[in-house]
This record gives C-alpha cells, sequence and structure tokens, in this order.
C-alpha cells in the first residue's frame, strides 16, 4: 500500500510549484499531496487546457522548461507555428509535446472520466511519487473585472499580460462544485501533519480553491498547523501580478496584508529575510528564511522552514502560538 | 461568383490525390470539385482524422509530403515521440503540423457544423481553388471481415499493414448517410462536363461512396461521361492492396475484372500502356497512357488522358460507344 500523505500543499502554478518540489523533495516517496487550483483552466481549440496543473506535474516530473518554469523542457512548436500559418489563435503556447496531455485529457473527460482520476494517472505515467489533486471534479473560472472589461483568466493573465486593472474577482461554478474524495481521504488522514500554503499569488490561485464551499472547514477540521511561505519579498511579487493586484484592490503589498488575507485560515507564515520586521509586528507565528527559489537548495529550504514551523506549531497545541516565539518579536 | 466545377473527380487518398492534382492543373481554377472518401475515417484519440480528406487536400495545396504523398511536408513529431514516451498508443503516426486539422475538426464538428462545411474552408486556408467535398457529413466505416477477425479500417490498413486476408467488406452508416448537398449542385450545374472516377481502390475507397444511397443515381442523373482511371498496371496497383484484395475476393487482378466492377457506372476506361491487348477485348470505350504519376507531367497526362475520353464520348452522345472508337479494338 502507498504511504498516506504527511503534507498537504495548496498550489498555483509557477511559484507553487517550485515549493511543492522541495517539499516532495524533503519528504518519502508519497509523503506529499498537492492542491491544485484549476480556476486558470479553459476550453481552447475544443481542448481542456489545465495551466496549473500540469506546471505542478511537469515541474514534480523534473521536464519543466527551467527558464520559463511552466510548458515542458526540449519542446517544440510544430503545431504553433501551423496553426498561425492558417490563421488560429497564437496568443496561448501550445508545445507539441504539452499536447499529449490536453488532448489525452479532453478525451477521458469527454468520456467521463474524472478530473482527479486522469490526473493521478498522469502522475503515475510521469512516476510523479506525489499526489496531485485537482480542486474539484468540476468546472470552476477565474472570472476578472477589469477596467477592459470582464475577461476570463487566461485572457487577463496571458493575452492581455495582467494588463488591464484588476477591480473584483469571481470564480464562476465555485458554488457548485465540491472538493474531490480524494482530498476529504487525505485530510482525514492519521498520517497528515501539516497544510503547506504554497507562495502563489492569494487572489487568482489560492482563492479560488477556498471559494469551492467546504474547502476551508476541510482543511480546518484536519486539526494540523496551517502554514503559508508569503509570496511577497520586500513588498514585491517574484513573478506574476501579486503585488499589482493587490495595489489595485487597494491593499498595502506586504506581509500584513497577506497575513490580514489568510486570517481564519493559516497557523503561521514563512516570510523573507526582508520582511522579517515586518513579520514581527503581526502577532503571528512566523518564521524568517530566504524564499526566492532558484535552485532545488532554494526549494528545499523553503521547504523545510515551512514544514519545521508547522512542527513547532504542532508541538505546542495547548498554546499553539507560543510554538514559534522563537521566530516573533520579543 | 465562383466558376462552377466543369470536372468531378472521385478520389480515395494517395493515388486519387496524384490525379485530382493533374486535374487542378489543367483546369482553370474553380474548374475541379473531388468527392474524397470517408469510409477510412475514424476517432483516434478523441479526435476525429480524414485520412482521405487530408490527403487530397494536402496534395492539391502543394504541401503534402513529396514521398510519402501522404502528411505534411517539413514535418515535425514532437507530440508522436512524447506520446510514445507516456505509453500511448503509436500505431498511426500524427505529425504535429497535421494536428492542426484534426483538432480544429473535431472542435467544430462537436460545434455542430457539418464536415462539408469546415472541409471547405479549410481548402480556401490552404488556397486550393478546387472544391473537396467529403461523400457524406455523417460517419461511414468502412468494416472488413478478415481472416484475423473485423477490422476497421485504419486497424487493417495502418495496424496490420494490410495482411490479413480480406473476405468481405462493409460500409458502416452507410445506409443512413446522404450525399451533401453541395454534391447535387455540381451535378445538377449545366457546367459539368466529365465525371473521373480516381486510380483509387475500388473496393476500399470508391465503393464507400458508392454505397451512399442515391450515389449512383445521382452520378449517373448528370447525364456527363463517367471515365475510370483503372488502379492496375499489368495487373499491379503501384501503391496498396488493391490486387492482394482483388485475389483475395476471388476475382482476377485485371483490367477485365475493373470494368466488370464499375459496370452500370463508367462510360470509358483509361488503361496503362500495359493493359492495352486486354483492353480491347473489353467492349467498352478506352485510352491507353502510361498511368504510373512520378511527377507533375505524368499528372497532367493522366488527366488529359481521362478528360479527352470523355470529351470524346460525350462528341458523341447519340451514339455514346462509337465515339472512342479510337481506342477499342478494330
Amino acid at each position: 500500500m502507498k504511504p498516506a500523505p504527511s503534507v498537504l500543499a495548496l498550489s498555483g502554478g509557477v511559484g507553487g510549484a517550485k515549493l511543492a518540489l522541495g517539499l516532495q523533495r524533503v519528504l518519502p516517496p508519497g509523503g506529499l499531496a498537492v492542491l491544485v487550483n484549476t480556476g486558470d483552466d479553459f476550453t481552447h481549440l475544443g481542448l481542456r487546457i489545465c495551466p496549473d496543473l500540469d506546471t505542478v506535474l511537469y515541474t514534480l516530473a523534473g521536464v519543466v522548461h527551467p527558464k520559463q518554469g511552466w510548458g515542458r523542457d526540449a519542446e517544440t512548436f510544430g503545431f504553433m507555428d501551423e496553426l498561425r500559418r492558417q490563421g488560429g489563435p497564437d496568443w496561448f503556447l501550445l508545445g507539441d509535446r504539452d499536447l499529449v496531455l490536453h488532448i489525452e485529457r479532453t478525451r477521458r473527460l469527454a468520456a467521463g472520466e474524472r478530473l482527479t482520476q486522469l490526473t493521478a494517472d498522469f502522475a503515475r505515467r510521469f512516476g510523479v511519487p506525489t499526489l496531485l489533486l485537482p480542486m474539484a471534479d468540476s468546472e470552476v473560472a477565474t472570472l476578472l473585472d477589469t477596467d477592459a472589461g470582464a475577461l476570463e483568466f487566461q485572457h487577463y493573465f496571458v493575452r492581455l499580460r495582467c494588463e488591464p486593472r484588476v477591480r473584483g474577482l469571481a470564480f464562476a461554478g465555485a458554488a457548485q462544485a465540491r472538493p474531490p474524495e480524494e482530498l476529504a481521504t487525505v485530510l482525514r488522514s492519521a498520517a497528515l501533519r501539516a497544510i503547506i500554503v504554497a507562495p502563489s499569488n492569494p487572489f487568482l490561485s489560492i482563492d479560488p480553491m477556498l471559494a469551492v464551499p467546504g474547502m476551508r472547514a476541510a482543511l480546518r477540521a484536519a486539526r494540523v498547523p496551517v502554514v503559508a511561505v508569503s509570496p511577497l519579498i520586500g513588498g514585491r511579487a517574484v513573478k506574476g501580478p501579486t503585488a499589482k493586484i493587490m495595489g489595485e484592490l487597494g491593499l498595502a503589498a506586504d506581509t500584513a496584508s497577506i497575513a490580514r488575507h489568510y486570517a481564519g485560515l493559516i497557523d503561521g507564515l514563512v516570510v523573507d529575510e526582508a520582511d522579517a520586521d515586518e513579520a514581527r509586528a503581526l502577532g503571528l507565528p512566523f518564521t524568517v528564511t530566504r524564499t526566492l527559489m532558484r535552485d532545488d537548495a532554494d526549494r528545499e529550504r523553503v521547504a523545510r522552514a515551512a514544514l519545521h514551523l508547522a512542527a513547532r506549531l504542532a508541538d505546542a497545541t495547548s498554546v499553539p502560538t507560543a510554538a514559534a516565539s522563537t521566530g516573533r518579536s520579543p
């Protein structure tokens, strides 16, 4: 029998996948489950595309494009060249190797298979020891209310390169969605020790998961420490529009805003060295490390920091916040 | 307004496409319509694939693989490599450029578009001046009864390389199929001068079209000469299993068998120089040329031979068979 995961990570795409890889590297095989955002998913050219699931899969399988952080390494673009030549939409890049998953997923979903089932099968196929879980089997679509009108996620994110100003977000289909039963199994397992919220965009990547009815309650009901890794370093995002969106939504792009956003969900926060002073003022258990993840040593360090903070919080369940006192302001 | 086609060709894949290209080259733009076999079509990896339509399209567009006679020139195989690596079925080769048509066709068919409409659009996209017509909009599947059991066409043709012995053929869905309305328009047009049956496999490529109810009658009702180009040269097929299947079905692989097979449909036959003596004994108008088509000069020569025979037959409508007397035995 496979060992039950001791850690559940919540992840979006590139940044979250890097931490997931760090966790996979420091945990024994099968010790990690990753709950992945599917609010970015869309149907393009008739194909069902799940960018965050694929980014996490490719990253954990060691076949992700090393510079981009998404898509395949050693990729070719014959399909895309030809699509462009024939006048097809060319704003969303689809590599020839990458197409295998999209075509296979589209076929299997049409045949009635659940996204959770086929995602687990894809992970097996790539030799990934981690359990990959979409946040729901039914479709949820992140919609952005912007100064350029209502936009589906990929149109905002890829086609318009996050340029429109965001006024609000909605998650279409979330009310009808349910967490997959496989997640409940992980959360109910006695093996579970920690839930780690990856440094993904809280608004675009983590909130869609939390918008699924029952998700917050299910995470809390696991009764293990929930630790987030802040996506900001000195008030800036490593990649992507986190800080830009926070400004547009009237929030300061700082650690306090992140802590406030996750209030009620998390028990502790991992922050970058640049944000140590800010973190001391929060009244929330925290730990400090360099959170920029450029190589596997970085990914493992941040993973260990998050796991250690969770372990400290768990060791002091009677007085949970005291456990992280070493990281708190005196 | 586009000129109405003066010639309708009936074609399967590689061999038929070569003659269609010859006809396209000797006729004015828009002067040709090609009715294409769709009995080879199948759904693979969830994609609707129409091998003969695509072969004719690529050939007429000048982008076919010059050696193979099917598939794209300058093709790449990143998708196929990756599919194989992931353990997917690799017996049917799908190039990266080629995938554009399959994916687009699958999407548009699912959206309710007719195959005839989207095929015409594909031809426009590739700058092909010829009207491409699938034999029907609904699905028809050529099934082979063989000593290896019942086989779908592509499994017989590609996966098993035509090795099983054929005992019989059936065209599933043919009884429910109808020729597309666009074909009726071509056949009713006063511009139509000739119908040319390409040197495709009579059993695998032409018979599926003739199995569509009303097809034979519609072709005859056009009241223009119907001329076939024999697929045999000295009792052998240029390519493919025509002669092998004829033997397995208890037919001699000769010109007389071809003429008998098309009896009631054709008014004349184009045969290779090697078969001139045989043709003289048939009591059917015929003409002789070298029917092997290796280059465009060959393709144009065979096209002209077929058109000249049809013109001679048309010039003598009162005594149709006398028109071809120059080609008949004295």
